[in-house]
């Protein structure tokens, strides 16, 4: 079911980037979704009250599309074993999000195919939206 | 906003828990929010037929639930500060799935109060769902 192979390839290479714009239609499907409907989500005139200046997006849908980042080059939902990131700044509607990935190491454990990748997200303008994040796939 | 300041929180400290049970139109949802239309997540069908005896939750939306009992527990969605977990085992339509946490450090870093859980997902047959699981929340 996957679209790489363990052997093809190589530390240092970086894997197709996602791409995703923001709309505040998107963060109430995810509210829904998840059950998260806190008001700085969903409620624009609440997150202007409180002061973020607007709603801004669940941290954990931006982790979910940059898992979808790493299973779209896999090919195989159910290769993604470990992941982790930091939330470093919020995401807004109007915002376009790239989620990237680079393998830093290939290992065999347990006879497994593992590879670990560097991953994480950022805004065009330089705002790093998740940080030292770190995935390991099973190929 | 936070209901839990940093000076009642102790190691060893449990929090609630979050009990979700899954169906299919949940699982519908999460594809809908996430863009992950994969057939195993959204048709019992092909799910079947590849051999996994029926569709799976996208583990994505193991790990936002799991941070939703974390962010319930201190009242503030932009708590969450670092995530990881291991997808350890598929979960299920039908599934009743607890989710929890431990606190297992307290820091203050760079003047900001950290406490460092550990957190994981279970079936009640004793399936782990998440495992490896830690947090880092700032209160």
């Amino acid at each position: 079911m996957a679209n790489v192979t363990f052997d093809e390839v190589n530390v240092g290479d970086e894997i197709p980037k996602l791409e995703v714009t923001l709309d505040q239609m998107m963060l109430w499907m995810y509210a829904g979704a998840s059950g998260d409907f806190n008001p700085i989500h969903v409620d624009k005139e609440f997150a202007e009250k409180v002061g973020l200046g607007g709603t801004i997006a669940h941290g954990l849908s931006s982790m979910a599309r940059l898992g979808r980042c790493l299973t779209d080059w896999v090919g195989d939902p159910g290769a993604l074993k470990r992941f982790k990131v930091r939330f470093a700044s919020p995401a807004r509607p109007g915002d376009t999000i790239t989620f990237w990935g680079k393998v830093i190491d290939k290992s065999i454990e347990d006879g497994k195919n593992l590879v670990t990748l560097e991953v994480g997200a950022n805004i065009g303008d330089g705002t790093v939206v998740l940080s030292k994040g770190e995935a390991v796939v099973e190929l």
